[in-house]
Order: C-alpha cells, then structure tokens, then sequence
C-alpha cells in the first residue's frame, strides 16, 4: 500500500487544516499515512527566527490570518486564533507520540488542533490536554507519565532531527517513500499522488 | 465584469506558472485580468532582506526549485532556473509597462517569464529583451526610450507603492476590487472564485 509521512507541529497554523483533511483524502487515494509531530522551534532557531516567521514578519502574520480564515470557512472548520500564537507545543507533541504507539493518536492530534485553531485554547495547558484525553478513557496520569519519560523526550528530539535531514523547514510538510518532499497545506492533493505513482 | 489585479515580480519564480496559467482560467471564469508587475527589493529590503529568501534559507530555496520543477512538469511547461537568481527584474519591469499601456504587454510579460524560468535566460540583458520584442513588430529603440523615461520610472515606483499598501508581501499576489489579498501561484484558482462571488 502507497504510504505518505505527515509532518507537523502543532503550533503551526496550516497544519490544522491539513490535519482535517489528510485522512478522508488518503482513504480515497489509497494510501497510508504516518502522522510525525516534531517540533519547528529548533529548526526555526538554526536560521535564527526566535519566534514563528507570521509573528517576525507582520505583512506575511496579517495575510496569514486571514488566509486561514477563508480556508477554515471553506472546509467548514472552526476558526479562532490562540493568544498567545504561537503556542508551545512540547507537551502536546510528546503525548501525540504516546498516543500514536497506542490507538488513540490521530484523533487526539485533531482534538488538539481543534481546541487550539477552532476555539482559540492553549495547548500548553495541562488542563487542555486532560480534557482532551477525556474521550480516549485512558489513565491521563499514566500517559502524563509516559509522556515525560526519557524515551519520549528522545523520540521527539530524533523526529525533530529526521525532519530536519528530510529537508523539512516548514509545516505540514509531506514525505514520500522515495524521499519527494512536499510543503504546505495545498500541497498535501499533490503528495497524496505522488505516494501513488511512486507504487 | 468581475476583475482581478494580477501583482507580480519578473524575478519571482512563482509568478512564472502564475503568469502561464492566469489567462485561460480567468477567461473560463469570466473575470478581467489587469496585469501589475512590481518589484520585490523594496518590499523585501524593508524586512532586512538584501536577496530572495530563497537563498537566504538555503532549505527553502532547494525544496522551491524542485516544486518548481514538479510544477511546470504538471503544467507542461519548460523549465530552466536562470543564472544567477533572482534576476535583475528592473528593465523588463519597465518595459512590461510600456507595453501593458499599448497591446503586447500581456504577450511581452509571458514571453519574459518563458525565457527567464523555461530557458534560463537573463531578463536583465537588453538583448534578451529587444529579442522579446520582436514577435510584437514594435520598435525596440521606442519602447527602450519610453521604459526609460521619467514617467514610466515613476509609475514603477507608485505601482510598488501600492503593492505595498494592499499588504503585498510576496509574488505572485491577487487583489480583488473589493481588496482581498491573495498569495501564491496556488491561490489563483480562489483568488477568481472570490473576484467572482464579490460582484
């Protein structure tokens, strides 16, 4: 079966659509996806943006806001930026990793992007991420506890680095198979093809 | 009739299939083009940027030429990146508005765009540009004294101006009457749908 990586962070505003979107679409296709939360910060940081480019570059943050917006009305998304944007996202990528070794993870990375873009929550809120954990009737400690091991702590650092290795300066970013690198929400028909042609 | 304001920079690779595509899907959606070259530096200079961003983060500009690449390869379009990059745009800016003020100019931008992205060429030179010129049967020293003159200079300069007051960032960018930004090759196809919706 044709398989797709989804790379993402949660704090970042694009990802939220391509989140809802992603796995209708790979049904259709055909394909299997890997949802791969890793962390821009650190590749942000190496080109020496302390902050996310929309929030360096004011002209870009406004458009982007309202690009979102538009596309949110489209797909028929709620739609409601955080304060402050953009979020930390560590906590929830490390117990998105937690879940996507159990069965629960892909709907928590949705009910995550949800709260955050749909209705404005913080995602760096342990109070957030428990009731987001809610419908999954896990033991939130049990997974708070998994969440902050070494080995997930380790496995976030190594995804951050292998996005960094696959080319990935941005998010949602999409890799095929053969290593093909695609970049942004409105790219994510155009990789869903590519994962099939590559067969 | 419903129109759209096409914002673009002959040094931007994005704007290549942008210009390629705009004619034909704005003719099925029954939507009237004005094209608006511009240029970047400005906009670009004034967040600390002394090239394209392109190569400022090296990550972003090598994924950029291999979506090019996939792109014009979808589009059936040639593809050749120029030497060096970005190119100087100055010249076949202005003589862009020569001829959009008579009736090559949207022929003349394609024709910029097809040497410059499709064979490589460098749009700076002023042989390239006197060979663009000659399909329109106009006279190359006319058009070279007028794209030199004061107005035209200074009508450069206002159309940058104004690229800058919609809240232009980037090319290729879509501006609708009512002033909803649009940016992005990608966004072409929404861009006329809103062009449309809004009369």
């Amino acid at each position: 079966m044709p398989a797709l990586d989804f790379w993402f962070d949660f704090a970042s505003t694009y990802s939220y659509p391509a989140a809802m979107r992603i796995a209708p679409l790979a049904a259709t296709a055909g394909v299997k996806v890997r949802f791969r939360p890793f962390l821009l910060g650190p590749i942000f940081g190496a080109q020496g943006w302390d902050t996310s480019p929309f929030n360096l570059y004011p002209a870009k943050g406004r458009y982007m806001w309202r690009d979102l917006e538009r596309l949110c009305a489209d797909l028929d998304l709620p739609f409601r930026p955080p304060e402050p944007f953009p979020q930390r996202s560590l906590l929830a990528a490390r117990v998105a990793l937690v879940g996507l070794s159990e069965s629960w993870g892909e709907a928590f990375c949705r009910a995550v992007f949800r709260a955050e873009f749909g209705e404005g929550g913080r995602i760096d809120d342990i109070t957030t991420i428990t009731g987001l954990l809610a419908p999954f009737k896990v033991d939130p400690d049990r997974v708070l506890t998994a969440a902050r091991s070494e080995p997930i702590k380790a496995r976030l650092r190594d995804e951050t680095q292998a996005a960094q290795q696959h080319g990935i300066f941005g998010a949602p970013s999409f890799v095929t198979t053969d290593g093909e690198l695609f970049w942004g929400n409105d790219r994510l028909e155009r990789a869903l093809a590519w994962a099939v042609k590559d067969q």
